[in-house]
């Protein structure tokens, strides 16, 4: 149940080790595009430094505004390859997350942080390398008074996760692969790139898109038309 | 006419190269100052990387929510020097722009773009060094479905933008200086720089601007009172 | 008077000057935590490069929307080791501070600015070194036609800061401490750092936080129930 | 799968009619409460008009921004005692239900909507009784092009939400009760209206909640300290 | 030019009455539409009140943040079935307009205001049924010290208006129709909201707009699939 | 200390009884005229339903995110003629506030409530009467889990607030007249009435603000220029 209290489920199953390497070597945009243009959390959720890139297996975290509890009760959950997600019962920008808890999380193995609240000690952050995709970056510390979930399923930035599930992050945000599907999207993400580079290849060499992608007959079809210069549509306005 | 959908103007008169390359040597700052402090775009168009800097004349693109044809009819209107510079018919933050556009961009020889929606793979093109000025960072993909228009005057994030004008952009954000008036304002904008340049040898000296800029008595005149401490100020406002 | 205009204060008591060097070897978030979770200014206020660091005493100004003209007032009473702290009477996001007000600014001594307003040529303050903290990047340039007060107290981004407080700013935002507790507070804030490494080593060696704080019998009390997996969790709630 | 499109399922099942009727007799926070503090919908949603009130079974849209064609879809598949919710791929505001949707879907038995994007023709649908629940008020029209779903889940404002479950939408916003949970939510809220009645008559006689509720122990023993008056406070601070 | 500041025209060209009078009986929706779906303000534009309305030719002002010395100067202009629209030269929600401001322009015959800034004394004007448009409610006062200019081109909450332009406000929000267009988008309105009456009678007879409009096959050919419940649809997905 | 917790100040001295009666005739906006343009909360504090009037004397409620508990401290020292204003040590919308602590706050005699957070029950509170103004309209539930203070100096919405100082509220937002100077703003409010109802009425009449002010000299020298219509404008331009 979504956003349900209380709850710690220690064991997860999680998506397959392959299906995790191979999405690992895709952008965000990409893999949104090859499972059919779902999963992307909202714009708000920005890396604390450029550059910034995980992907991993999903630890999820259901807390309350100000209250970073289930952060520690998380830590213990976590297996090396593991990225954690936190959402929250309300919308929340304390930061929640420091390099205490990074060295923690590390300590566990975890590749990086989502979480849709604030997130403090950045430049200690950067130094470690550990990386974080937070809603703010907040100094505001919180206090540890009302429980939440840890496993169960949630809603982070307009996302819905499921324990397990593939996080992967970059500088462009964050997408959720659902860990059934994890094996087709990574097969379909990695067929996208293929294609894609042959794109690249043609575009670059001076070719348009108009023509790669067949455009210019649908164009025409949508009612676009074309004029010489200003002076020509101003005359075609006027009829 | 601002916002009317299916046209195409192929050929667009665009401001004088002197100017443009005399722009390209001042801040946005700055030419925003000499053009009588107008033509700015909205705050919430921003780099998609610190240092991030174009200078060129504008190819205008209107363009509906989630659907970034338009952007590749524009692609074959850019000549070297070109910047596009995209407005909406609705706020949208999905990612219209990204590598591959980019590469037929580059290609075409446009040295950037302006878009008040979104832009994806941000890491690529960082990487490509092809700067973008956007409204938000999103990986969300776009449809090709409804015609906008290529170079007819536009509004984006609050300035309007006719095909041919200089667009300068830089950490800052973004400046339109409409073609006919690109000469006057490199003019005075090379004028300030120099002026300035005075000022900052006198402040970096130690003056004050204060007396730099003559304002001790306009601000006695406007009512400023001084006091030597807090004390003195309470003093007076007990009297 | 909080809000009152047409005030200058030439001098200022400052907070004294081993609290002021002490409280520059910590962090913000780790000042806030050692004043009792108070003294943040809120999110908005933003560096304007990473890696931005400050730690100074307060000369405060108060100005209106779009007028910078108390900037100018203030850098007479600026001197080596203050930070300029700037309060608006109204939103406002105009680029009130820039490259030469910092030449002038740096020529007094001055640390950095904190502004809940705009500043713009961030690429020549990012280039000088010159920190500033504000609400928004803007090349808007303002006017000089109304006063303000400088060296009263203000509230800025929802902190009330007096003059000669001490004002600590880095990447996760900025933190004020009145002059009266930088002594105190100073010390709480390294004995909190010497705490925290020995914590941070326990964490780093794989210890759990639950563990090191504590947190296995307040957590039970508080009613999280631990599950073996999913299915076990699933069986509970169809009891 | 949350998100994808293409797929419009005639027939759900929907929560039992009884207890809709009897989640109708609550509030949108009663009815919170009673799930457990969960179910909310973000604040951005809005009824377009004070007094609004709806309770019925969710028919779900998935949208794409800018285009309303599915709410046609959605149209056949609504039978009287329905809401429609709609959730979007991206960001929108754009003013996809008006006036006549609004008179086919009455026609059709629909008791309101809820929709993550904009409503216009609201003097029309305020004359007409007919609520909305959106997340803008904006004329701006859209197109017919690209396919969503039907009665698929989504996700509406960071709210999970499930063909058939309940929606309850008033003047402090909406929450969902899933049809699995319906009963027991309503016979837990209508419950605790027993209980408020009580509660609210102590307090109208000017019982404190502090004795009411029990609070005064846990407050001194979370720490709260009286003092009589603010120079007895002060007393305290300067030991 | 938009934007230049010192400039006051005295006299402007006005839509034809007949014109204004015809737009008047339609909304901003219809209207908008009619006009080829461009015009709209922003949706930050908000009625100060439910119920306003108004239709008037444009006299424009451009203000400078917390200044509303213009408006003063747009009083004179201002002539029987006249709507004032305030752009400012940066974003400001200062109370630049009150009761004192409405009572002078109603004595010169003004039908309402809109302003991209602030509002203030707004029971009053609900009480005088003066009609304003504006960013915010703000009790804000401005200053009267640096000029903008009146009936000149400005852009107001991201829309072109030109002096004499129409106006049309309502609960919706506000659409603005160039003079040159009036007649033509005046009759292009009427023939939509006749149309429209027809097609509300047939879909409040239970009509689908599935049928009304043809869009059966459309909906197929663009790949949408029916299922007759959401095992049906899962047994396709597991196919 | 503000943002101190753990502080409940039992007794507080509070403005005189004719201040706030004769204050309580007055608006938000002529208040903060009358004191100099200042104590104005932020804009983003609205009142839950329009028409809400209240003026008396603070009750200062300090609380953290997503915790309601002091706001049942509170209740005890709330006298007949006192407003409640509740200030969050980090920015927070759950609904803090409903029906039954309004109905304990209307039991002891409170006049309303001023909350930089979330308020619910908005429909019983608009039958009952009881104005507040909020953030937020949000169902959401808080917890009794963390102590904050009553009655210690707070910062509510970028305003300062001390316990005793007037609260004015109404449609157009909430001001803060400091208990020291109530008597000397009221008369000075009340002189601004006479003034402004004076001007009313010549306004009415017909006589322009830019005579009855006489701001035609000083436009003239801040060099506003006057053209009889566009053309002389266009023909100056082209000089």
């Amino acid at each position: 149940m979504i956003g349900q209290s209380g709850i710690a489920v220690k064991h997860v199953r999680r998506a397959d080790a392959a299906s995790v390497a191979a999405l690992a070597k895709c952008g965000v945009a990409t893999i949104h595009e090859a499972m059919g243009r779902i999963g992307l959390l909202d714009t708000h959720i920005r890396p604390i430094y450029p550059g910034a890139k995980a992907c991993g297996t999903a630890i999820t975290v259901f807390a309350h505004p100000g209250d970073n509890w289930m952060l520690h009760v998380a830590a213990e959950m976590l297996q090396p390859g593991d990225v954690a997600v936190l959402g929250t019962s309300s919308d929340n920008t304390d930061g929640m997350f420091g390099d205490l808890l990074a060295t923690s999380f590390r300590a566990r193995g975890a590749l990086g942080l989502v979480i849709d609240a604030g997130c403090r000690d950045t430049a200690e952050l950067r130094d470690m390398g550990f990386p974080v995709w937070s809603r703010a970056v907040h100094a505001e510390g919180t206090v540890k008074a009302t429980v939440g979930s840890v496993n169960t399923p949630i809603i982070c930035a307009g996302a819905l996760v499921h324990p397990g599930d593939v996080v992967v992050a970059d500088d462009d945000g964050v997408v959720i692969v659902p860990k059934q599907r994890a094996a087709q999207v990574a097969a379909a993400a990695a067929a996208r790139e293929v294609k894609e580079a042959g794109t690249r290849q043609r575009l670059a060499a001076g070719e348009l898109g108009l023509d790669v992608y067949g455009m210019r007959e649908p164009l025409a079809k949508a009612g676009l038309k074309y004029f010489e210069d200003e002076a020509a549509w101003q005359r075609e306005v006027q009829k």
